[in-house]
């Protein structure tokens, strides 16, 4: 088995807000993430399929079909986009970089058709990296 | 001469947006910049200041000085916060990347005293970086 | 299960010596890395924990709280510091990248009290990297 | 068990073609990685060995012993090559990132004499990544 | 006056020979940059833009202009080819980094119509860089 | 005229202290960076060399010429070394960044013979930077 992993790219804004807490046990928990208006970050989300390279072509899973996928199924929902006010399958989810990760997970793991879906890798810094390896 | 340059870190919102023109126009300038909630930036800063290493400290400006400025000045200015909503200094202006550096040389050409501030180097993502040295 | 990480960094130096084994024999096994008088790094720690997130915050474990034990148990202890004479954690132990891992799981194995401590990953350079995951 | 990581890099060109397929079917399959003149990469390999290190050492395996396995069985044979003209352990494969990763793998596990090797992680590019571990 | 840079990537094969030569001094030269069969890199290339933003729009030049000359001008003719055999405004020129920096220069001095081009900076490698910023 | 620039690594250790001061200035002064026992980095240096491309090469110096000469009078003179007690080039200078620079300035501007040195860039961690251009 050979692991493939391909990097997209994209900015956002959120804020991280639970809606049935108080104002106050909000910025306990969420601290400076909870302002108002808003943050945001330069995403970088790694995708990576596994399966066996066959011998005709060489490749788990063809690059620039898989950098397609990304394209249009992430980076098009999210690139310059508020994950609060303008993502549809965040509704009602907290945009942590970990509900993103699961989220990008549900999105990708019926498209991917060529090899299996093994792991979504999300950098919301250079310093803070969730990974999801589905349930 | 001998520069020193220290690098700092934000994470922040923007909308670029000329109240002035009509959505049409922003639109057409601004292109996905331009969403209306939003979107944001892990932004680097890279402070550059010039002089001479005296013999005694071997040190144009101490780092730590140095580090404490930009923390003060500009990163408990702009981290978390919404360039538009947010930031006083960027009232008025769009907050494009040559005018969130041209703001941020304003505000530190004042408070650095040992040496001489030479480059405001701003790195909104990987790919699109902009350096302001003085009027 | 979603595997959260969060680097930090520090600076140390340290000199690779048995001192048990001849001068000669320290020399063939660790040569520059012998050198009497000691050389250095700078470190990056990566450490990991794995959890669920519950939907009230979305997050496997605060990356602040994961931020604030990593700074005071990992770079109080170990930033500015010589390996061989200031660090009493490692009193007795060559400090090699692989003992320096083993000795950061020890300390935050029972420090971590959200998700689970999944690994320790530390870079002495950018070539050179250990992870470890635990007896 | 520690895990320990070293890197290397190389320069090489190659091109990716079926001889037993159409130039049609080569070119809708490969695309612009069909160039027949070949285009090239700096490619990063990392190799992971796994194993515990033992107390007088403190090593799982001297990284220079790794750096010099690494140097002499991959780099010489690799570096400013051709991957479909001048080497020969890719003869009759088709040169993907997976297929030189596998290859790696094959010509490694029997080097390696202190741990065992683990993983073969080869960068085609910062954003196109494989890894083996082993059939 | 603000300095805005945008990089691009491109992936090409090259080779070191100088045909006037004989084949003993270009393997003395060049050594095994003179492979008869090429070899490659992954280029990086950061294209600089000086000039003053106006206040209406407060950008030099619009990223995404210059992002799409960069992609028409140089990605499209560099990407995926060999430069020796495959890339027009190269010929009769040895492709060294040097070389390729001032043809760039030289293909987009005039096509940037917003501010002024004022260097070409090109990264063969990590350890290798060429900066050109006109005659 | 094209400026070249070649990287090269060292690890070494160091002590800020200036031994005609109290030990009460110098903690004052350079706080953590005072430790007795020393600390140490990983420095990032960067040669600049500036010429013009002769037609018969394209290169304005040879880049393993470059490197060679890094290698063999800073590499080998800084690398797995303690810069207060082992440098003979630093001896009755505090080792700052800047100072390092310097020196390595002042060895290289003699050597470099093909082009003229232009600059010296060190990075003393990922954060902190200095470059000298020469008196």
């Amino acid at each position: 088995m050979v692991l493939v992993t391909r990097k997209g790219y994209f900015c956002a804004a959120h804020r991280l807000y639970n809606p049935s807490w108080s104002d106050e046990k909000n910025d306990r928990v969420f601290g400076k993430c909870n302002n108002p208006n808003g943050h945001g970050h330069n995403y970088t989300v790694e995708v990576t399929v596994a399966g066996n390279p066959p011998p005709d072509t060489g490749m788990v899973i063809d690059l620039k079909v898989l950098a397609d996928i990304i394209e249009h199924e992430l980076i098009d929902r999210f690139d310059h986009k508020n994950f609060n006010l303008d993502v549809e399958c965040m509704r009602g989810t907290i945009p942590t970089a970990e509900n993103i990760a699961i989220a990008s997970w549900n999105i990708l793991s019926t498209k991917i058709t060529e090899g299996k879906l093994y792991s979504i890798k999300l950098y919301e810094s250079e310093n803070n990296v969730v990974e999801y390896r589905g349930a």
